[in-house]
């Protein structure tokens, strides 16, 4: 790991180490530690089997305060019963007794396979060493230590002033598998020395979500440990970001980009994940329309698997937008790939081949498509279905 | 191909050949032709782009009237506009002229790539010797010709005292690809010599099909051709099946066990499928909500990809079922795999790993959610998602 000291946030500390829940000697252990208490918020996994540490941070986080996250890799801690919620717990409160701050404070988080418990006790004599190695360029550790099966870290920054000060964002995610629309994320962790209000953080946090985190899909599954959270110090000194004003939008656009940084790598890192293919449909009645046409079409394998074949087999797309229940006007929908127009009036268009072999072969592609229905539009990015992404999924557990 | 004798039913001939649409030399082309004017049924794609024959069949079958099926395989023609439905049209009156029967008489069914057209001179040059080969046994050959990558012919028969004459009930299909709840199905033609009212023919057809083509799941997508019809020619001379009375309960009995078998080796020959999973959801608040949840399992990559691996990953079933939205009783809810508990109390059952790994490598599997919310079930056949799964779809159009 290259240390770099670009990923610091005024007034945070951050590690990152090996406990011993991966058997693999790689770290599986992060902290995130804000020297105040910071104004937090969260967002969570829909699924109604949440996670122990899920069900603990959402009854904390509505105090609208944490000063540390500590989250593991390597196991769930999910569907583990009142056991898994006592672990949690445990770590909990190892962690605040050595950081002397109050217990309710600490937010926790598992990212692993599901149904298992892991050895408390690796954890709570783990959460000194933790501790002590706390730095402020520690968030690359932190990473790190919340990856699972990801290729790459996603580590994304964005520094902007507000009012006259230089305010800092910075976010850390993990994801790879059990990632679609219609939830939080996996694991995703955003620091900020930035002071705002507390409900305006919530709000500018869960919108920005909705356009980025949840605006994905690798394998169209939902997990039961997605957890996003932000934590905001106030270490810049800037006035706070209130409700309204120009200072709002600012921080909106900045926190809007960083997440979707941190989604789009989300995608590119997917299981097995060959090409990153971002589908826009327009036109259409409602963004809700949109939405459930686009993430049709993001979440059908056999379109999935024609991209990882580099094979331009449009039809399958419509035919997945067609599947929604939604009643397309056949005649007046157009699909395009990048600027090349696939389909129209009931009918693909002859003699695109040679344009069509070389967008296929990008690592990046764009798709749109038009409903000609109205004027509201979502864009949805997803990953290829591969041959890779069967393996690694075929013997996770085991 | 053996031709297997069994495969009749009085009154019907059929035949199946070459012709050239697909390139490979192997059976494209099928005529299911009944010798009198027969009661008929077709259930459709719920799809927006339905295909030119999907389209024809549709306005076609409200006479509740049909004499011959002419189905291709390799070209779907769908997505190919009025001249699509042109070709269509084109290869109906072929037929009908070669048959000398009304052309309004004829379904035509497509299968096989979506976008392109078929060479209709091909077709109407092949009717001829397409007709002259019709006979008594010709069935398998016309189930041959609807195969695209299914790897083995799928044909059932079942035979049954109506009144005091014995009728007989034969079904061919293709699937193998693009298979999910909530369509017809791929193509299934179902042909019988029991006289039965056209009215009560359609409303048993669609119920077998709820219970057997709309409950299996392969990939999760709907087709663009979806067809599944059937012909009743009453040359068994029974008295007509009407709205009441067990004759109508004996017939439909022998239908839903006729089609339940097609759909089951639809799965069995899912693309790339090497294990066939039967989810059932019981003690749910209604039907409905029984099957979105077996549904979601059916359809859950991660699920599919984790049967191939024989990896009893049962958190990922659970993780499915919590994530259609349903508030599900998390302590109350029980998973069995056969007749094994592996989950209740909101965790894991402890020390099952031995009998799991002898579930794992059955090629049928029954797998059984309890939700402890109220009487209702649902059961869904779904296939492994494989590696070859994903080889077959990255280069099925180049």
């Amino acid at each position: 790991m290259t240390v770099d000291a670009t990923y610091r946030v005024t007034g945070f500390l951050a590690n990152g180490i090996h406990v011993g829940i991966k058997n693999d000697g790689r770290r599986d252990l992060a902290l995130i530690y804000s020297t105040v208490p910071a104004k937090a918020a969260g967002v969570f996994t829909t699924n109604c089997f949440k996670a122990a540490p899920v069900q603990l941070d959402m009854a904390r986080i509505r105090t609208g305060k944490a000063q540390a996250v500590i989250a593991n890799s390597g196991c769930a801690n999910a569907a583990t019963g009142p056991e898994g919620l006592a672990d949690a717990r445990a770590v909990s409160l190892a962690l605040s007794r050595e950081l002397g701050i109050a217990d309710d404070l600490v937010q926790v988080a598992s990212t692993g396979i599901i149904g298992r418990r892991f050895d408390v006790g690796k954890i709570e004599s783990g959460v000194k060493g933790l501790v002590e190695g706390l730095h402020e360029e520690g968030i690359p550790a932190a990473e790190e230590a919340i990856m699972t099966t990801d290729r790459f870290p996603k580590i994304a920054l964005r520094k902007g002033l507000i009012g006259s000060r230089e305010v800092t964002l910075c976010g850390i995610a993990k994801g790879a598998g059990m990632i679609e629309p219609h939830m939080a994320t996996m694991l995703s962790f955003v620091m900020t020395d930035a002071a705002i209000e507390q409900d305006v953080l919530a709000s500018l946090f869960r919108k920005a979500i909705g356009v980025s985190f949840n605006a994905i899909s690798v394998d169209g599954c939902m997990s039961t440990n997605d957890t996003a959270l932000m934590l905001a110090n106030g270490a810049a000194g800037n006035k706070a970001i209130g409700k309204g004003g120009r200072e709002r939008s600012r921080f909106a656009e900045l926190l809007t980009g960083l997440l979707a940084e941190l989604a789009r790598a989300m995608v590119r890192d997917g299981e097995g994940a060959t090409k990153c293919i971002e589908v826009t449909v327009d036109e259409a009645a409602s963004v809700r329309d949109a939405r459930r046409i686009a993430d049709a079409v993001a979440n059908s394998n056999l379109v999935k698997t024609a991209f990882f074949g580099g094979d331009p087999n449009w039809g399958r797309i419509i035919s997945a937008a067609g599947s929604v229940g939604i009643d397309l006007p056949v005649e007046r929908v157009r699909l395009f790939f990048e600027n090349v127009l696939l389909f129209e009036r009931g009918h693909g268009v002859p003699d695109r081949e040679d344009q069509l072999a070389a967008i296929m072969g990008q690592s990046e592609i764009r798709i749109r498509l038009q409903l000609g229905m109205g004027k509201s539009r979502a864009t949805v990015c997803f990953s290829d279905l591969t041959v890779d992404y069967v393996k690694l999924n075929a013997h996770y557990h085991t």
